[in-house]
Formats: structure tokens, sequence, C-alpha cells
């Protein structure tokens, strides 16, 4: 029993020390190692099948939109990103320097992306001619580089894995309207695949990105009560194209610049479902996205006839067409269901000898523990039925969580003492100005989240300053 | 008529300039562009479809033998790769140095990752505990970077897209089989996806990848008879796993190194698809890989009804699980008709107000331009059967030429001259010593491209200097 219980033990619990949790699950869970590069990791099996699953997904809703992959430079030269002024200011105090190619030192030095709009605009501006080469609608998955000084597992690394798509159109509404499609795309994906509920709104002009006119953005809560940036999509007007020259010949003959868009989500995601649905036994993947979907945990298999007995659930669980394993090592029940456990696989079969007697086995919920006995004939159909039940209670789940520790204030004070004693979102109303935004943030290490699209009148004041109200805002310490 | 033949005409024909009108095809087919970082290039929808419909395929072959996917870092501290002696001597001169990130100058220079035996070292050294951790069998899908001075799309260029495995096992024999394992998933994903027949075989010392033991290869014939060596897997024996202190407790308690294993295809392959299929009308796509399988093109398509039709046809087509698509823009037919062709689209439709009259349409093959008339509620079906057909006669024909352009030498001067007035592989035999590679290499600028597993006994001496000889080998320049 001692040893059984170690796998668990060795977690520590979240109540106790939530940052420690989350590092003791990425590596029990087996998701990541660290390396000898600091600040870069390892993505492993557990890991990656993950990623490949969000790839996969989203990809696919992506070319439901009209999305095309391409595949551009890992390296922008330095001339090149220092060609938009904001978003230069913005990533060159972060980014990873080349300066030599094999012996020789370089002309000019390259960087290593931090993000592409850079190179999209190059490359735009020699693709891009006529109103009929427009729109463009381009995504890269790639990997990008920032040189962060603190850096967590999947959160924040100095390289990490994404999408970026960059769009040209022809029309600022065009641009507008393709910027909220990939939030909404965005915003579907967590809630129908990630059981994440998301925030949507729009980032203040403090917090968007280095070049945009416009960063709007998903924001979900993690269990801790801290806010994560999930995945933004910007406007850029034609700045960038104004910089770069990417104009085309209109339909009346004159020369017009083009408006653009980018939009990203990174393997931060993995993070997110770590913090949202795990708890102290480990990892709890959503169905839909686990890359293992039920795990058959064979009892006493020495006994004659119960590894077969377990092998034909198996067979009959993959004809169903769900991701089915089996776990017929020579570690102890016991173990086993830890190990399931900690890898948050969201349904495991018990199957033993007194089981299989009665022609029944045992259906066990990660997500509430809830045990149901199944006859083996009904197993794979009430198994598909469980996948989908589990998913729709983790979103639930997960959105009671977010709406019970989601606050309003109306006035400094009980904003100060929200922020500081009820982790979670805090609404409060806002007059627009920085100062209030910088005033925050040095009083209580919040910042504004978004201006959700779901606007709400709290009060006719700033909570800060007591100036006139423009917004309602979502604020909280953030990831 | 005029402007219908630029597309065409635009494209150096291969008999005039080979390399010219590889690189017309490679812009004119839209599959990559230039940028502002020389060496390196945007691969463009066209070109990243194929790549994306490689990856799914060969993902799919691995996954079947047990592969599973990881990521690791792009960066290799300095310290690192110089671990295993001959592997640092080959790679050193030709990778990306990292000396800075954001303002400061780094400790230790970081290079860019020219392929990763290192950094899975590393990895393994802290994974591999007791033989119940082997074997490991991993992938990963990245992009590499070599610091070449000439480059050409898709063959050489200083970032490429591509696959590296790396395995561990516990006995030399398994490590040997995995080899020749993977080797065999590449060349059979040559032959039955992309069309390409291959040689397998080994590479001689002097031509192996830098640290192995054994290098295998498959090698592929070109149009204009030069090789390409189309895929290669590496068998490492112990050296890297001594050089990196990669050790496992063994069944019987004792400590032993790890055997290893590394195989790799890229972009490259893009590249051989052009240059052993394509034509003086440009790329020429195995159905198999083609991103585009169909183009419906339909005639006189302002009278009432035919797109209408040919929408039909289409969904006829889609609902068939046929990759088709419609052109139905305002270009001429013959313009539309050579673009199809330009990009490699195995089988177009015409159905025009005539044949919708007579309830048929026109189906085109792109390999041989064999035209058939079709009666429309047969066409989908037909064309299914016609996509089988010419991926077959696409293999038949490359081997066919492969074949034509193989010959055989038994004497040098017979040897040299063939090499220089007959473009393809030559069998010779060889005696083991690397002064007769050097000397053939200096004399026909012909490299060893492989020792091949079907051995002919062709002679008794090596075709260069005479002395008794050990093998049979192919000889060829290369790419």
């Amino acid at each position: 029993m001692a040893k059984e219980k170690k796998l668990v033990e060795s977690i520590t619990s979240m109540e106790e020390d939530f940052a420690q949790w989350y590092t003791d699950v990425v590596k029990k869970a087996d998701l990541i190692d660290y390396t000898s590069v600091k600040g870069c990791m390892v993505i492993k099996p557990a890991g990656y099948a993950i990623w490949e699953n969000i790839q996969h997904e989203l990809d696919r809703r992506f070319k439901e939109t009209g999305v095309q992959n391409v595949y551009l430079p890992m390296f922008i030269p330095e001339s090149l990103l220092q060609k938009e002024k904001d978003h230069v200011e913005g990533f060159a105090p972060e980014v990873a320097w080349v300066t030599h190619g094999g012996l020789e030192p370089l002309q000019e030095r390259l960087c290593v992306r931090p993000t592409s709009e850079t190179l999209f605009c190059d490359f735009y501006a020699k693709e891009i001619h006529s109103h009929r080469d427009l729109p463009k609608v381009y995504n890269q998955w790639c990997s990008v580089v920032r040189w962060e000084k603190t850096t967590r597992p999947f959160l924040r690394s100095r390289e990490f894995l994404w999408q970026e798509g960059h769009t040209a159109h022809a029309t600022a509404q065009e641009a507008e309207e393709r910027t909220i499609q990939m939030l909404n795309v965005y915003a579907d994906f967590c809630e129908e695949e990630l059981a994440i509920p998301v925030v949507k709104g729009r980032k203040t002009d403090k917090e968007k990105f280095a070049g945009a006119e416009a960063t709007y953005t998903i924001e979900s809560l993690m269990h801790d009560g801290k806010a994560l940036q999930s995945g933004t999509s910007h406007n850029f007007g034609d700045g960038f194209a104004k910089a770069f020259g990417i104009q085309y010949t209109d339909k009346d003959n004159t020369l017009k610049y083009v408006h653009q868009t980018s939009w990203g989500m990174t393997t931060r995601m993995i993070g997110a479902i770590i913090m949202v649905h795990g708890d102290n036994s480990g990892l709890k993947l959503p169905p839909r996205i686990a890359p293992v979907q039920v795990m058959v945990i064979p009892i006493q298999q020495r006994k004659e006839g119960v590894v077969e007995k377990a092998r034909e659930v198996l067979e009959s669980l993959l004809a169903q067409g769900i991701r089915a394993r089996m776990d017929d090592s020579d570690k102890s029940p016991g173990w086993r269901f830890s190990e399931q456990e900690m890898r948050g696989i969201p349904l495991r079969v018990e199957i033993g000898p007194k089981d299989i007697e009665q022609n029944q086995a045992v259906l066990v919920r990660r997500d509430n523990r809830e045990k149901v006995v199944v006859a083996l004939d009904e197993l794979a159909q009430k198994a598909s039925e469980l996948l989908v039940q589990i998913q729709e209670d983790m979103l639930e789940s997960a959105r009671a969580h977010r709406d019970a520790h989601t606050y309003t204030a109306t006035n400094y004070e009980e904003f100060v003492k929200t922020i500081n004693e009820k982790p979670g979102f805090v609404k409060a109303m806002w007059c627009g100005c920085q100062e209030c935004e910088d005033k925050i943030k040095e009083d209580t290490a919040a910042t504004s989240r978004c201006i959700p699209f779901e606007q709400e009148q709290l009060a006719d004041t700033c909570v800060c300053c007591g100036k006139p109200a423009k917004k309602m805002v979502y604020w909280g310490r953030a990831y």
C-alpha cells in the first residue's frame, strides 16, 4: 500500500501551494521534462498528444472558414523587424539574436521570430497587387521564441508552439469581421473541446498587442482564481500596410492600403486545461481532447480468462470509435488506477474475475469518481454516452466555478479588498484612462483582462478615480 | 490566345535548361516565394498543402509502428553539441549561432538545431534507467537550420521542414531492426504515395551521417538523370550512448548502454515530386498526395445552367471522397486548363453546353493528356478509377525512366564515359576504399549513392583501381 500511495502523495495539494501542485502535475502526468536550455522544455508524448488533438481540431475549424496554411522563415532581419515602430518597441527587448552563420559573422543580425507580422507583411507586399488578390487568409503552425526572464511549463517558456493567422483584406470592415470571426472560433473551441468557458472582450489600449489598432481576447479563470489570456485576435487597420507599403489597385483603379489582422493560440492552453480541470489526484482531461479516453484495467489478471475478457472489452470500445487502451502491466490495480487518474484519462473500466462471472464491469468517471456497473454487451455504448456526459459536466463545473469567483465592486475600497481576499474576476466600471489601470496594477497587481462584449452598468463612476465611467471591465491577477 | 499562352511559355523547357525549368515550375505552380532572408523561403498554400499530405500519411505510417511524437527545443547549447566528436565536426561549420537573448549577451552560445541527436541524448540520459524504460521510439516534426552557401527551393535551403525520429533500444539487434524498418517505411511511402521508385541501400563510410555506425538511404532518380537522397535511417550503435552516458539496468542487474537510431525525411521530397514527374506544362502531382485531385472547369459558363451543372458534378465528386474544386473564374477555358496543368492537378473535368445537352462531360488526365467522354451519372465513379490508374501509371512511368537511365560499367574508361554522357545511375564494382570514391568524385563529380541491398556481381574487380571488388555500388551525380 505504501508504494501505491507514493504516486499520489508526491503531488503537493492545490490548496496548500497551487504553483507547486501545477509543477507536480505537469511532471507526474508525464507531460514535460526540463532541458539544459533554460526556459525551454521537452513536450513528452502525453503532452504532445494533447497538442496534436488541439491542432487537429483548431485546424479543421480554421479551414472551415477558408484559412490556408503556409510556412514562413523562422528568422527576421533586424531591419525588417524595425519597420513598424510600436511593434519593434514591443518585441525587440525579448528576442533571441542570431549573429553568426557557420563560422562567419552575419552582415545583419537576424532575430528568431517572436511572432511573424513583419514577415507576413514583407510577403504580402510582394503578393498583393490587385483587389483580385484579396483577401489573403493564411495561417502557420510553428514555434516562436521570446526571451522571458521567468518561465513556467506551458504558461510562459522561451520557446513555445502556436499557430499564427495573418490576413489581408480590401476594407476595414472585412478586417474587423475576420478579427471577430476568429475570436469566436477560439471561444467556441475552448468551450466545446476544452470545456473551458471564456469571457470575450476587447483589450484596453494599455494591454493591446504592439502595433494593433484593437486587440480582442478570450479570458478564462483558473482554479486558483487567476485569469489566463487564452487566445487573442488583433485588428491592425492599415498601420502595418502603410509601414510596409502593402497596396492594391481597387476596382475603381485607385491604389489603396490593405487592412490586416492576426490571431494566435498556443501550447499555453495545455496549462489552462490543467489549471481549470485538475485536482489533487492529477490531471483531468476533457474527453474530446483526451489522447486516451478510456483505460481498461484488468484485476487479478493472472487468473484464467481475465486478460482475454479485458481485451474483448478494449476491442468493443475501439470498435465504437473510442480512443481506448488497456493497462495490463504487472503493477497493482490501485497503482494503475492512480496512474490513470494522474494522467487525467476520463474513464476507466475495472474488470476482474467476479465481474466476469456476472458478465459485467465497472465504469469509473475521472471527473466525479462516480462508479457504475454495466453489462459487458452494453459497455461500449454506455462508455460513449458517459464521455459525452463528462464533457458537458466538466464545462458546467468550470462555468460554475468561474461564476462563483466573479465579483463586482462599485467603490475602490471594496475593489481592493475583493482583489486581495477573493481570487477571481472582479467586474468594475472604468473611466477609460490608463492612469487608473496603472494605479490598480500598482495597488493590487491586478490588470484589466478585457472590456467584455456583454456590458453591464454597475455604476456611473470609475471604480478607481470616481470620474464618469465609460465601460465595465473585467479585472484580475493573471498568469 | 497570346495571353493564354503566356503562362505556359513562361516556363523554360526542361530539355533546354533543367535547373531553370525547376525554378520556373516552383514559382509558376505557386509553391514558394523567396524572402528577404537569403536561403529561406515562404512555402505558399499550394506547396504547404502537399507537405501537409506528406506529414499526414507518413505520421500515420509511423504510428502504426509504435512511434510517439514529442517536441524538443530548437536551441542546442554549444557544450552539448560538442559531446560527440564526429557529430560536432560534421555540423558545427554549418549552424546558426544565437549569441544574445533580449538585450544581453548569453553566457553560452546556442546553435539553432541542425538536427537533434544531442538534445535527444540529453533527454534520454535523464529518462532511461531500467530495461522497462525501453524502447523509446520518439519522433518530432519541426524545422531545422543549416547555413548552406548555395541554396535551391525545397532541395537545399537554410531552413527546412522535416521529421526526425530518434529511438533507444536495449540491444544492437533491435536498433538495427528499427533502422531497417524505418527505411522500409520511407521506401513504401515514396512508391505508394509519391509514385517515386527508390533504390534501398547502405551509404559508404565516406557518405554516412556524422556520428553514425551505419547510414541507410533510399535514392531516387530525377528526370534529368541526377540522383536525390530521399530519406536516411541511421544506426548509431552505442556511440552516442557512451558520449552522453545513456545506460540502463538490465534484467540481470548489470548496467548497459542503449543502442540508438535516427531517421528523417524532409520538404525536399516536394522537390523530388517536381523533378521526377513534372513536364514542360508544369507540375504533375500523384493523385494520392495531390491537395486537389480533380478540377472541374465549366465552359461557356455564362450560358444558363452550365455553372449549376458543373456544381452538381463537383458535388458528386466530393460525395465520392475525391478532393475536387471548381474553377469558374472569368478567365478563358484555355487559360484555366493551363493553370490546372501547371499546378499538377491530376484530372480535369471539362463541361460545356454541348456536353450538358448530351448529359456527359470530358475527363482529361494530366499525366498523359488522355481524354475520355463520360456520362454524368458515371463520372464520379470513373474519376475515382482514373485517379487510381494515374497513380499506378505515374509510378510505372517513373520506374521505366529510372531503369532506362541505370547503366553498368566494368572498366574505368567506360565508367567515366557513361557518367559524362549518360545522366543516370551507374552500377559498378568497388573495392571498398575511400581513395577510389575520392578519385571518382574528382574525375566525374559523381558520388557513391549507395551499396544497394540487391547486389549483383558485375565483375571481380573495382571499376576504379582494379583491385578485388567487395561490393556493387550505385554511382551518380546528385542534388
